[in-house]
């Protein structure tokens, strides 16, 4: 069995062990059964506590060996000092899959941290089960209903194609929130912890091959060996993008990092380049990996970096282009036809230059659509940005926008602002068109410039 | 009569005439009147149209000349080429100000467009009637039920702190729904439009002596005489920050900002170094925009740039130190008491150095309110940022924050992060303690970057 089957037993498991499960709420213990049980999974969960009787309801069993049956997943959910003889006994027990939740390893910086998570690599090594973590928050599979973790609020994440590996949990759980908040579903998540024996190659290479993953993306602090994850990307990237956003960035943040997973976090832009030279996107901030993962799970690669912009309010449009600009793509030069062909079909207040301002035109859908369709003709186009401010009044052209996303593959992205959850309807169709939406314009263009990025990665 | 106590008639009018009203809806005349009416507009509304009896249940006058008693407002609504006389007719009436929504002025570029915007300005600077605009999307003022657009989409402002002027209405309307999702209330908004006689020194002269405003937040695209801003908010920045974004940044977005609102972009350096010099804040993108804003209108300046950073996860802490770092700001080194107060606070596995890991004792209130009291008393503490995941057994934190901003007056910003509205109560409750807070952790560090440059400004 390889390592991609075998990680399946992790994301599909049919039966969990919890040691260290606890009726007390407030214990990580007891948080775990919680979460699972909250998730509406659908497998045996089987709670491990030599002094419970039940937990949460379910029947406690003193031991793993106690427990009946096979166990694909356990969660190790007890003190530092007594994960190793868990783990040897989970081993033993045929145990296809543990998550060491527990922290106290080599983040603490210690001999004795070392050398527990020392001792859980060689368990792993030498039994083949696979090991999770230490001090990780754990997986979560929403198809399935999988949280295998102490937070409860990874409840809310909804099925989708952005798969999440991380080497903090933190991060890990803020990027499941932030995706769900706007409007993404996960194909899977990771909380790869201290990475003793499954580290970012591993992980990457599952995802290479899941069939509901779209979309890869990595947070990570440091790498003991680089090389291993910068093959794995390059030779698979053309399958899929991944886009990694790197933590301990600035020098004096290699302390922080250090006492967190273990890694020192090493110099950035040695960083960047070999994530760029790889192929991967980077992303400078939690806003962009996820504004640059919905972007990529929803729209094509753009053949060229030439956007052309369209805009309700021209505020919003002057906005989205210096944005462009920042990001190095070009503001695309109209040919003579396009531009004629423009002049006859808006309003001689408005501007026929790109960025285009639609204004006028955008509440009436045979107009937008004729404007968007000459546009997108124009060899000189690679892209489009639209960028509007909701008036339920001006939609035709969000309706023009979802047709002509169907006509061409040239991408689009849109930015439709609006208060409150007023758009929420426009929002999802855009969405259900697979154009990705977004609150601002800049976010709009950082979208677009992942799509032109990936593009270029493509024809490398 | 002032200008401010003029400007006083355009944000608290007793009555408003719409010149240009229709019965028609999707007339931006009938959207006019439909937005002072949703607003809930207290005063008395005129419509105005010769050839409609009542707009929307109101009674409507043939004239201007024809409207019964005073008219403290007057919005036109008319094709450019009719906005002339309309204008001479309000100020002959003795309307003490009118905004033109109407566009087709200095931004088409034709010798048309500029001869009547001139006219206009003459008009405004013989009758001494305030002209906004033209080709402006109006004012705003929640305080009094004011909505003064064709954007019904404002009434959702509600009344605040933040005052907002804009050259674009696109970026007015945005700016205002931004605020309004990121829970917070403005004072007044204005589109200025093509300024032909009330410019951007005007409005922020009238901010900086209004009592409901706190923050001025500006959105410009270039100014035909920078020094008279500058020299405004030199003398005037102590009593109230003011923050700007400059739109038509890159070179090549001035030719749409010509055809804008009639003003050349001009170089953003020239601009950035002006604005930096008379004390203003810069905000790169309208995130900043929003999240600076919302860190200056709730919590106080820094005497500093040392930043001391908390996290219940980890991996959130080493990126909010990451954007600090990036944005000038100094992790704070702590004193050896500080030192010795937090190994007895903190658990031996979480890390008492910057960032401080409160993770398992931000579940207690009385520990994590020691943990901040600690590093509140160091000297070498300037400014504070939390950063946590939302799990509502680690709120106890939260509490413990929002008892220790009351009691120091070292600024204060967090990152609780959550999906949906699942920690709105919490959030709620930090901002009505005054702490300022943010979905992600580099959002909550952009706040606090404006706190510490706020601080350096009232130093200079």
């Amino acid at each position: 069995m390889d390592l991609n089957e075998r990680l399946n037993h992790v994301f599909y498991p049919r039966t969990i062990a919890v040691i260290g499960a606890s009726a007390a709420p407030g214990k990580l213990g007891h948080a775990c059964v919680a979460s699972l049980l909250e998730a509406g999974f659908r497998g045996r969960i089987y709670p491990v506590n030599p002094s419970a009787n039940e937990v949460l309801g379910l029947t406690a069993y003193p031991s793993v060996g106690a427990v009946p049956g096979e166990i694909d997943l356990a969660l190790i959910v007890l003190p530092a000092r007594l994960t190793v003889a868990a783990a040897e006994e989970c081993a033993a027990r045929g145990v296809s899959a543990t998550i060491v939740i527990s922290s106290g390893f080599k983040e603490v910086g210690t001999e004795a941290g070392l050398g527990l998570q020392s001792k859980l690599r060689d368990i792993a090594s030498r039994s083949g089960m696979i090991v999770i973590g230490p001090n990780t928050m754990g997986v979560v599979n929403p198809r399935v209903n999988l949280v295998a973790s102490f937070q409860s609020t990874l409840t809310v994440a909804r099925a989708g194609n952005v798969a999440v590996a991380t080497q903090s949990g933190g991060m890990c759980i803020h990027t499941v929130h932030a995706l769900t908040n706007h409007n993404m579903g996960i194909s899977k998540a990771i909380g790869l912890g201290n990475r003793c024996a499954l580290d970012f190659d591993d992980i990457v290479t599952y995802f290479l091959d899941d069939d509901e993953t779209r979309v890869i993306v990595l947070y990570l602090e440091g790498l003991q060996q680089p090389r291993r994850l910068m093959k794995v990307v390059r030779d698979g990237v053309s399958r899929k993008p991944v886009v990694v956003l790197k933590g301990g960035r600035e020098e004096a943040s290699n302390r922080a990092t250090l006492s967190h997973t273990g890694a020192l976090a090493g110099r950035y832009p040695l960083y960047k380049a070999a994530f760029t030279q790889s192929g991967m996107i980077t992303a400078n901030n939690t806003t962009e990996l996820v504004d640059i993962a919905k972007a990529l799970t929803l729209q094509p690669p753009a053949a060229g970096g030439r956007v052309a912009i369209f805009c309700v309010q021209a505020g919003l449009g002057i906005v989205a282009a210096d944005r462009c600009r920042e990001l190095g793509l070009k503001l695309a030069d109209f040919s003579p036809t396009t531009k004629k062909q423009l002049r006859q079909l808006i309003p001689p207040l408005n501007a026929i230059d790109n960025p285009v301002d639609v204004a006028w035109k955008s509440n009436y859908f045979n107009d937008s659509h004729a404007i968007l369709k000459t546009v997108m003709g124009d060899d000189g186009v690679d892209t489009v940005a639209i960028a509007a401010i909701f008036w339920e009044a001006n939609m035709p052209l969000m309706r023009a926008a979802i047709e002509i996303a169907r006509e061409y593959s040239k991408p689009i992205t849109v930015c439709l602002d609006s208060p409150g959850g007023t758009a929420d309807h426009w929002i999802n169709a855009l969405e259900e068109g697979n154009i990705p939406t977004y609150p601002t314009p800049e976010r709009a263009a950082t979208g677009l410039a992942s799509l032109v990025r990936y593009g270029q990665v493509l024809r490398c």
